[in-house]
C-alpha cells in the first residue's frame, strides 16, 4: 500500500492538488447526512485532522461508512482538493473507505470534553486526544532537542546505571531492588537481612541522581550529559512529584558556575525555541486551552536576558516583602515556590539564577565559598512555576570535599571512587539537574505530573 | 578563559597555525629531556591526543612541568605549528603551563596497556583510557543516531514506564520494586506478604520490556519508539548478559512484518553509516586492536542486499549440515547463536531475516499464520554475532489473540488494556527490539558486554 502520511498533505497541500492518495488513521468524528458524510481523520503524525468527504454516489459502501463508530481505524483512498475558503485549507474526496479496524459505540473517547482526571483512567487510550497528544508529541520534540542541543556542543551522551549500591545525595527515599523471597528472606545470624544473598550481593536501589557516576564520565570526556529515568520513593501526592521521572543532567569539567549558568540558560532557550518551531499547532492549543499567556510567556523568556542574585540579596529582598508570604524569609531557609515565583515574577520581572546558597541546605559536593558559610550552588527560577533547574560547581579540593563529608557523618569508604576523581587529575567542574517532566508542564502549561508523563507511576499507581 | 578544545584544533588546524591558544586536557604521557619537554594532552572531546612540546627556554616553569604525573589536568597557553613532516599533523609550542589538578605516581593508568578485566575494577577511571573513551563516544554517536533516525522519519519518542505491575513476556525474571521493610514484611493471615501496604499498593517489579506500553502510544501516534533502560533477574554470568541494558523498541501501525523488516534494515545501515562517518579514529583503532576485519565487515552491511528466509527454509538448511553443530537441528527447536551464524555467514553471505517461527518458541502476542502453526516473528542476523534484533507483526484479531492468550494460561483481566487495542480501532502493526548494547558490541568488536556500559549491573556486581 503507497500511504501518504497526514502530516505530508499539511506540509504541502499544493503538491497534492488534484491527486489521488491513500491515507490512513483514526476516525475522531463522522457525521453523515443523506448523500454525504464528513470524518475528521488523525494518524497521529501530526495535530491536524484531516477532513474527508464521502458522498453516496462516489463510493459503493456508503451505508456501511455512515455507521462506522468514533475510534474506528480506516483507510481512504480519494482526492485532495484545496478549499481556501473553508475551514480547513484541504479535503479529501473519497472514493474507497476500507474498515481497517472497528470501534464500538461505547468507545470511551466519545466527542466530547473530558477531564484530564477522567483521562487517567485510561492511560492506554489518552494518548489519541487533543489534549494528550500534543503533550506526548511535545515531550518527544522537547526531548530531541536536549539531544541536538548537547551533540551540537560535543557532548557525550552517557548512561549512568539506574540501579546502584551508593545512594548520591546521602539522602534516604530510594526504592530497593530485589530477587530475595519477600516472605522468608535469608537472615544473618543476627536477624538481619542476609543481602550476600541477593542478586547483587549487597542491598541495591533505584539511583536518584546520576551526577556522581556523571562526574565521572566529566572527567575523562570533558563534557557529557546524561538523561535517564529517575527514581523517589517519596510518599507525596502532590501534582508535582512522580515516583518515576525523566532527568537531564549535564557536567562540565575546566567549568565554574558562571559556565554552568551559561550552559543551563543555553540549553532552556534553545529547546523552548525548537519546540515553538516544530509544533505551533500544539503549543496553539495550549495557549487556548491551559494557559492563556503560555506563547507570549515562552516568547519572553527565549529573548529575555536572564537575572542574577546572590542567595543572600534575595532573602534581603523577600524580607521587605515578608507579610505578603505564607512562609517564614530568613537566611538560612530553603525558598519555597512562593518566594521563587516572587523572585523571578515581581522583582526581576524575566528567568533568574539564584546563587550561593547556605551550606547546610545544599549537599555535600557542591563547592564551599571563601566566605565558609555558602556554596558555589545555583537555582534557575521562571516565571509561571520558579525553580526549573538546579545545579552547583563542584568541590574539587580533595580536603575541603573530606572535611564536609566528616561534618555530615559521610563515610570516605563509600565515596572512595568519587574521591579518587579528586586524587588524580582533578579539574573545576560543575553540572545542573533538569527534571524533564517539570520542563514539559513549563512548556505545555499542563499542571500535573501524572499527565506529561505516559504511564505515571505515584504513590499507590503503577498501573499498565 | 578563552578555552580552545583540541577536537575543534583537529578539524581545521590550518586556521590556527602560528595563533596562540589555550588549551585543557588530563596529561597521557610525558617525557623531558634536558631542555625539551612532550606531553600527549587529551581533553576528552575526540579521540587524538594533542602535541605539547615545551622547552626550557620558553616556559619559566618548566622544572615543575617535568615532574608533573601521568592523569594530571592542566592547561596550555601556546601556538599552533603545523608539522607536515611529523607523525602528528600539528603541535602546540607552550608559552605558559598551569596545573589544574594533580596526579600521583600511584595513578592507575599508566602508560601501558591494561587488560578489559583489570580496567572493570576501575570502572571510575577506565573512560579516560583509548578504549574504553572510544567505546562510550560511539555508544554516544550510535544512540544519538537512532534518535535522528527515527526523528526524521517522524516517529514519536515514548517513555515508556520502568516500574510496572505487569510482565510483558509472561516470563519471570524480573527484579522486585519495594519499600517494604525486608526483616519483617507486612503479612496477610494466610502468611503471604500485604503488598497493599507496599509502595505501589501491589507487587511491582522492573520492566523488562516496554513493547505493550510501546503498543498503546503506537495506536495514538502511528509511528514511535522507545529508547531506554531494561532489566533481566537472569542468574546468567556470561559475556553477553547484564542486569540492566537499554534497548530500542519500535512500533508502527497500518504495518505487516514486511514493514517491520524495511524499518529494522534502514535503521541498522543508519546507525551504522552515522557512526562511521561520526568516529573514523575510533573506528580505525577498533579494526586495529579488537578486530581486523571490522571496518570491512560494517561497510559490507551497509551495502549489502538482506537476504530472507523462513524458519522452516532454514531448519531445512541447516539440517543439511547438522554434523557442524553442537546443538541439535529439528523443526520446532530455538536457533543457536551456532545455527544463526551459520545462516549469515556461510549460507548466505550477508545479513539475513529468518521469518516465521513455530509458534511455541514465540510470544502470546505474536501474528498468528494461515498454518496455524508459524507466527509472523522475524529476526535479524548478522555475521560475527548472530541475532542482533527480533521483531513480530502483532496479533490485531482479539478473538485469536483471546485464543493464544489461553493456551498459555495467561488471564485476560490482567491484560484488559492491552485488549483493548483491538476492540477499538485496532490496526496491523508491526514491532522490534534492539539491545543496544549489543549493538555497540557489534560496531566495535568488544566482546564483553561489561565493557560496552559505562557501570555494569550484572549478577553481583552494582558497584559505583
Amino acid at each position: 500500500m503507497n500511504r501518504t502520511e497526514i502530516r505530508q498533505l499539511f506540509a504541502s497541500p499544493q503538491d497534492f492538488e488534484g491527486k489521488t492518495v491513500t491515507v490512513c488513521g483514526w476516525v475522531r468524528t463522522i457525521r453523515d447526512s443523506k448523500a454525504l458524510g464528513f470524518i475528521e481523520l488523525n494518524d497521529g503524525g501530526c495535530f491536524n485532522n484531516l477532513q474527508i468527504v464521502f458522498e453516496d454516489e462516489k463510493i459503493n459502501n456508503f451505508k456501511e461508512v455512515t455507521k462506522y463508530n468514533v475510534g474506528s481505524a480506516i483507510c481512504v483512498t480519494g482526492t485532495l482538493l484545496l478549499t481556501p475558503q473553508a475551514k480547513q485549507p484541504f479535503e479529501i474526496h473519497a472514493q474507497e473507505i476500507v474498515l481497517e479496524g472497528a470501534s464500538t459505540p461505547d468507545y470511551p473517547l466519545q466527542k466530547k470534553r473530558h477531564t484530564l482526571e477522567y483521562l487517567r483512567t485510561i492511560a492506554h487510550l489518552r494518548p489519541r486526544t487533543n489534549t494528550l497528544s500534543a503533550v506526548f508529541r511535545v515531550r518527544s520534540v522537547a526531548a530531541y532537542a536536549i539531544h541536538r542541543f548537547f551533540n551540537e556542543r560535543g557532548f557525550v551522551y552517557a548512561h549512568t546505571p539506574l540501579i546502584t549500591a551508593s545512594d548520591c545525595e546521602g539522602a534516604g527515599e530510594m526504592f530497593r531492588v530485589t530477587t530475595l523471597d519477600p516472605v522468608n528472606p535469608p537472615l544473618n545470624e543476627d536477624g538481619t537481612v542476609d543481602f550476600s544473598q541477593d542478586f547483587f550481593g549487597k542491598p541495591a536501589n533505584l539511583t536518584v541522581s546520576g551526577q556522581l557516576e556523571g562526574e565521572c564520565m566529566a572527567m575523562a570526556f570533558g563534557k557529557i550529559y546524561t538523561f535517564g529515568p529517575t527514581f523517589r520513593a517519596e510518599n507525596s501526592n502532590t501534582p508535582r512529584h512522580a515516583a518515576e521521572f525523566w532527568m537531564i543532567e549535564p557536567e562540565i569539567a575546566f567549568a565554574d558556575l558562571n559556565d554552568d549558568m551559561e550552559l543551563a540558560r543555553d540549553m532552556i532557550k534553545y529547546v523552548l525555541k525548537y519546540v515553538m518551531e516544530q509544533c505551533p499547532a500544539e503549543m496553539k492549543f495550549f495557549n487556548q486551552f491551559f494557559d492563556k499567556g503560555l506563547i507570549e510567556r515562552l516568547s519572553a523568556l527565549i529573548d529575555s536576558e536572564f537575572g542574577h542574585v546572590t542567595y543572600t540579596e534575595a532573602i534581603r529582598i523577600l524580607e521587605e516583602h515578608k507579610d505578603e508570604f505564607e512562609y517564614p524569609v530568613y537566611w538560612g531557609v530553603d525558598l519555597q515556590t512562593e518566594h521563587e515565583r516572587y523572585l523571578t515574577e515581581k522583582v526581576f520581572k524575566c528567568p533568574v539564577f539564584v546563587t550561593d546558597y547556605p551550606k547546610e541546605i545544599k549537599a555535600f559536593y557542591m563547592r564551599l565559598n571563601d566566605d565558609n558559610k555558602t556554596v558555589a550552588a545555583m537555582d534557575l527560577l521562571v516565571p509561571g512555576v520558579g525553580e526549573i533547574i538546579g545545579g552547583s560547581q563542584r568541590e574539587e579540593r580533595l580536603d575541603v570535599l573530606l572535611g564536609r563529608m566528616e561534618e555530615l557523618s559521610l563515610s570516605p569508604e563509600d565515596y572512595n571512587w568519587y574521591l579518587d576523581l579528586r586524587r588524580y587529575g582533578g579539574t573545576k567542574h560543575a553540572g545542573f539537574g533538569l527534571g524533564f517532566e517539570r520542563l514539559i508542564m513549563y512548556i505545555t502549561g499542563i499542571s500535573n505530573i501524572r499527565d506529561v508523563l505516559p504511564f505515571p507511576r505515584t504513590t499507590g499507581s503503577a498501573e499498565y
